[in-house]
C-alpha cells in the first residue's frame, strides 16, 4: 500500500453565497418570484433567501451594492475540529482575515480571501430551517413546503469564480480546503490552465475557477441553483422569457460536467444558472477529466455554442481588452459550466 | 466546542451488489435488454454488468443459484488506510471472515457478515472501466457510450436488506462502517425500530435495513439503479410492461427519501427498483427524520399505497407466518423505499 | 367505392364546461391557485376561467350551487350553417330546449339535453381572448402569458359523464352530434356497453359516457385539463398534495386512451383530472378499440388499480346501492379515463 | 349569419412522406436504430418504415436516389367521395398527373404536383398496421409494441417544403386542398410572404412552405417525427450525438408553432426533426398568426438563434447565390419550424 496522504474531509459543503446587486428590489423579484426562492430574513441592506429543499435557514444572501458581483462565499466545515484545522492552515498560508461571530443562521466563522481576492469564510454551526406554519410541508423530510412558485429551484448547487491565475487558486482549493479536482480545461499541451472544477462533496463541482480574460480580480462568473429534472430547466426558460429576463445561453447540455444549463442575468447583472442532471462523483481516487483545445469544443455537448458574452462578461463588469492571445482565451473558457 | 467524535469517512460508496438468480438467461435479458446495463465479463456462473455512468468496471454481479437473493455486497473504502482500519474494527467485533484477493475488478477485500448474516466485503483498489471501441463515448467524462438501450439505467444507487433485528444491524452500519443515519420508521412511541436508511455518501441512502416480517435471515428486499429524470422512470414502466415484466408498485413517489420509484421483479425473482429524484444529504450533523405509525402512512407521498406483497415478499422467498402483531408489522415497512 | 355516408364535421370542439360547487371560494382557489387557471369574468354566482393556452375567452364556468356536479356543457359548431343543421337534427329528435342569446363570450346557442338528462348547448360565435396588459405573452401565438402559477394547465381537454344507458347516449353523440367513437368497454361478450369514448376532434376523446352504477341521471364523473408533459402531471401531484387536496388516483397511465392521469377532488367535490400524453386520432375510418372484461384489467396500463371510489363516487353524490351485478359493474368502469 | 363558404374537410391528414437518399444503408440505420422506426416492407430501392404509434402500415418511404430530397408526399382523403372531389379540383387547376393503383399499403391515388413542382398524391384506402407477433403490444390501442429502441419516435408529424413562390403554393394548399392557414411570416409590411404553415388536422401544421433563398424548385427543408415529451427530444439529442450524427439546431423552442425541436441531418443529407410540444388548433375560425421582421426574431422563443445553414441548406443541395436582398431573406426563414 502506498503511503499517499488520505483525503481531507474537513469542508462539508457550500453553505451560502452572497450576491451584490445595484437593483435590490428587482433582484429580489427575480429570485423570489421567478426562481421561486423563499426570503426568510432581512438585515441592513441584505435579504436572505433559500431554495425549498435547502436544509440550512438560508443559502443566498442578496445585498445592495453599487456594483453587481459576489460578496462572501461561506463553506461549512465537517466538524468543530475540522473548522479549527482549516482556519489554522489558511492562517499559516497568510490568507486569513480572522474570526467573526457569524452571519445570520451561522456560528463563528473564519474569514479569508482566496489568492484571487474573493472573500470567503468557513463555519460549522448552522441553524436548520424551521418552517413557519404557512410554509410547513406535509412531507416530513422536506424542510419547507414546495410552493410551486416560479421555477421552483430546490437548493444551492455551485458557483464559478474568475481568477487571473487559475492554477494558484485551484491549488488553494484542493490543498488548503481539501476539495477534489473533478475536471479541467488545459491548453498548450496542458501548460495553460484555463479552468478547474472542484468539490468537497459528491456534487460534481461546487466551486470552479476560470481564467479572467480581462485580467481583473475577485469577479463572479455565475451562481447556480439546482432543479431535479431537465424539464424543470425548460419550464424555467419559459418563465424567465415571459418575464423579460435575458437568457444568455441554454437550455442546453455542457460537455464539462454534463450539466443541463440555463444562464440568465438577474436584474442586478449577475449571471445565474438553473441547473440539473450532471453526475455525482463518489470515487475517492477520481482522476480529473482534462479537456484540451480540441476536446472542449464549444463548451456544449449538443446545442449551440456558448456566445461571446459568456466569456467576456462577468460581474462586476470591467472595461479593458481581452488579455493575451484572445483567440485562445476567448474560446478557452467556453467549456465553463 | 463539544468533544464529540468526528464523522468517519472510511467507506466511500457502495461498490457492487451480487444478485443470485435461478434463471440466469432471463435475468441477464432483464438487466441487459430491458434495464440497458452492459455486460462486461463472465466467469463461472456469474456475469458482471454495469450502468452506462458507473465509473467502476462492474457494479452488478449476476450469479446463477438455486434460489434468488443477494450474494456479496461490496463497499469501497476511502483509502488503503481506511480499508485497514475498518477491517480491524469489524474483526474485533467478531463479524470478520477474512481477506480475499478480490473479485473481478477489485483488489484485496475483507469479507464479513452483518449481524443478520448478509455477506459483505470492503475493498479499496478498483479497476476503472475502459470502454472498448464500440462502447466509447464521445463525451469525455462519460465512461461509456450512452447506448439508449432499454431503460438506460445510469448507475448503482442502493440496496435494501431485511433483518430480524433492525436496530442491531443499523448500529453495525453506523458505528462500525461509519454510515450516516438518514431516516427511520419507529413504532410504539419510538420503541420498535421498523426500518433504517443509511449512507456513506451524499446519496440519500445506499443501505437500508427493514424488519423481516417472517423472521428469516439474510434476505434481500430490493436492489436499486438510478436514472436521471422522473420521465426515465415512466419510460422504464412502458418498457417493462411491453416485455411482460411484473410491476409490483409505482411509478410513484415515496415519502421516505422522496424517491420516485418503480418496482418490478426480475425473472429470477428479485425485486429491482428503477429510481430517481430523492435528495442529497451533505450536512455533517444531519438529524435523522423519524416517521411514526401515523406519519409514514402508506409509504407513498402520493399515488396508491404499496401492495401487501411489498411487505411480505423478499428473496429468497420463505414460507411461514408473518410474525408478531402482523397488522403493525405489515403496515410498518410500507415506508420502505 | 361504397356509398357509405361521409363523416359529419359539424361540431368543432368542446368549448366550455360549467361545474357546480357548494364551496365557490375554495373551488376558485383550487382552479386559480393550484391548477393555475386564470379568472376572466364574474357574473352572478359564476366565475369564468381559462387555461393559459385556451384561445376562447373562457373554457370553465364555476357556479355556486347546493350540490356539486356539471352544469351546461357547450360545444362549438364548425360554422354558422353547421350550428343550424345540428340544432335542427336535435330538435327533430325531441331533445331540444331552444335558443338562448349565449353565455359570456359566446353567441346564440341552441340548448338541449342528452338522453341521460345532462344540459348541453351548441354555439358558433366565440369571443377570442384578448389578454389585458399584465397577461400579455411575449410569444405571439400564445393567447396569454404563461404565468407558471400552480400546475399551469394549458387547455380544456375533455369530460366524462355518467349515464344510466350508455348505448343510448353514445348513439346520440355519434349520430346526432357526429362524434367519432374512439374506444369502448363492453362486457358479456360485447352485449353490455359499459363505457364509450368519443370526440369531434383529433383529441382522443372530448366526451365519455360511462355507466352510472347507482342508476342515477345527469351526473359528472370528471372534468379534465391538459398539460403538455408527463412531468407536469407529476409536478401537479406535488402541488396538490402540499395543499391538502385529496388525490384519488395517479399519477399513472390508463390503458384506455393511454392518458397519463391525476385525479383529485376539487374542494366542491367534483373529480378533476390533470391529463397528458394520450394520442391523437386523425384516421377518418378509425375502428373503435373495444375492451372486454379481461382486457380492460384494472383500468391502468401500469400503476396501481383504480380505487373503488373511482367507480362509486360521482357528483352530485347520491345514496343507494350499486345496481345490478355489482361485481361486474364495479369493475367495469375501471377502464374509465 | 354570413354566407361565407364552410370549411373543407376533404383531406384527413398527412399519410406518407418519401425521402430520397444516396446512402440507403446509412439512412436506414438512422431511421431504424437511432430514431427507432420500424421497417415493415422492402420493394425495389425502397424501404417502408413506421413510428410505433402510427396506425397506417407505413408513414415513411426511404428510396435510394442519386440526390437527397423529397419524393412523393401522400395525403389521405376523408372519404372516397372526398378523394374524387379533390382529384377533380386539382385536375381542373391543371396540376393533375393522373391516377395510380397506389403505393404499398394504400389504395388508388391521384397524383399531382404543387405549383413549385413537388410530387404529391391523395388516396383514401389505407392498410392498417397489423403487428407481427414479435411486435405485438400488450396495450390494445397501440398498433405496435413500444420497443424503446433509439429515440422512439411515435408518429409522423409534418414536413416543410421550400418554394420559389410561397404565396402561390400556400393558396394551392388552402384553396384546393382545404388546409387551414395557421401561421405566416410576412415582411415588408406584409407584402413579402416568407413562409406559411398549414394543416388539414388539429395538429399545428402538417405542411409548411418557406421561400427558397436560392430560387430553386421542388426542394425539402425538413421532415418531422413526433415524440410525446420534451424529455424525449433531449434524450434523442444524446443518442444522435453519441452516434456521430450532426445536430444542426436545438433542442430548443420555436416561437412559431411553439414546437420543441431538434434538427439533425440523416446520413443521406436530409434534415430531419424530432419534435414535441407545439399546440393543437381546433378553432374553425382560426386567425393566422402573422410575424413581421421584428417579431419573428431569430426563429426561437428561447435558446440560440438558428444557424445560417438552417436557411441556406436544403435537399437536394444546389449551388448558387442566395437570391435577392439576402439580408432580408436569409433572416426571413429563421422562423421556419
Amino acid at each position: 500500500m502506498s503511503a499517499q496522504p488520505e483525503p481531507i474531509h474537513d469542508i462539508a459543503h457550500l453553505g451560502n453565497v452572497e450576491l451584490l446587486t445595484p437593483k435590490p428590489v428587482e433582484s429580489l423579484w427575480y429570485f423570489r418570484d421567478l426562481l421561486g426562492m423563499e426570503p426568510v430574513h432581512t438585515a441592513g441592506k441584505s435579504v436572505y433567501l433559500r431554495g425549498y429543499g435547502d436544509y440550512a435557514t438560508s443559502t443566498l444572501k442578496l445585498t445592495e451594492a453599487a456594483q453587481p458581483g459576489v460578496g462572501c462565499v461561506s463553506w461549512r466545515a465537517a466538524s468543530p475540529q475540522a473548522l479549527e484545522r482549516r482556519a489554522k492552515v489558511i492562517e499559516e498560508a497568510g490568507l486569513g482575515l480572522g474570526w467573526t461571530n457569524g452571519d445570520f443562521g451561522r456560528g463563528r466563522s473564519y474569514r479569508f480571501r482566496d489568492p484571487d481576492g474573493h472573500l470567503m469564510e468557513i463555519y460549522y454551526e448552522e441553524q436548520k430551517f424551521v418552517a413557519p406554519p404557512e410554509l410547513h410541508s406535509n412531507l416530513k423530510n422536506l424542510p419547507q413546503k414546495f410552493t410551486g412558485r416560479g421555477a421552483g429551484v430546490r437548493r444551492i448547487d455551485h458557483l464559478a469564480l474568475l481568477a487571473k491565475d487559475v492554477a494558484a487558486n485551484r491549488k488553494f482549493a484542493t490543498e488548503l480546503l481539501g476539495f477534489q479536482l473533478r475536471e479541467q480545461v488545459r491548453y498548450d499541451e496542458g501548460k495553460t490552465e484555463i479552468g478547474s472544477w472542484m468539490s468537497p462533496t459528491a456534487i460534481h463541482h461546487q466551486l470552479a475557477y476560470v481564467v479572467d480574460v480581462k485580467g481583473a480580480h475577485g469577479r463572479l462568473h455565475h451562481f447556480s441553483m439546482w432543479v431535479d429534472n431537465r424539464d424543470d430547466v425548460l419550464r424555467a426558460a419559459d418563465i424567465l422569457t415571459e418575464n423579460g429576463i435575458f437568457i444568455e445561453a441554454g437550455p442546453s447540455k455542457h460537455n464539462n460536467s454534463q450539466g443541463f444549463y440555463l444562464y440568465s442575468y438577474e436584474p442586478g447583472g449577475n449571471r445565474v444558472e438553473v441547473y440539473s442532471s450532471s453526475f455525482l462523483v463518489v470515487a475517492p481516487d477520481w482522476e480529473p477529466v482534462i479537456w484540451n483545445e480540441e476536446e472542449r469544443g464549444t463548451g456544449t455537448y449538443w446545442g449551440a455554442k456558448l456566445p461571446d458574452s459568456f466569456i467576456e462578461y462577468a460581474t462586476p463588469n470591467v472595461q479593458g481588452e481581452v488579455s493575451k492571445s484572445p483567440e485562445v482565451l476567448k474560446e478557452a473558457i467556453a467549456a465553463l459550466s
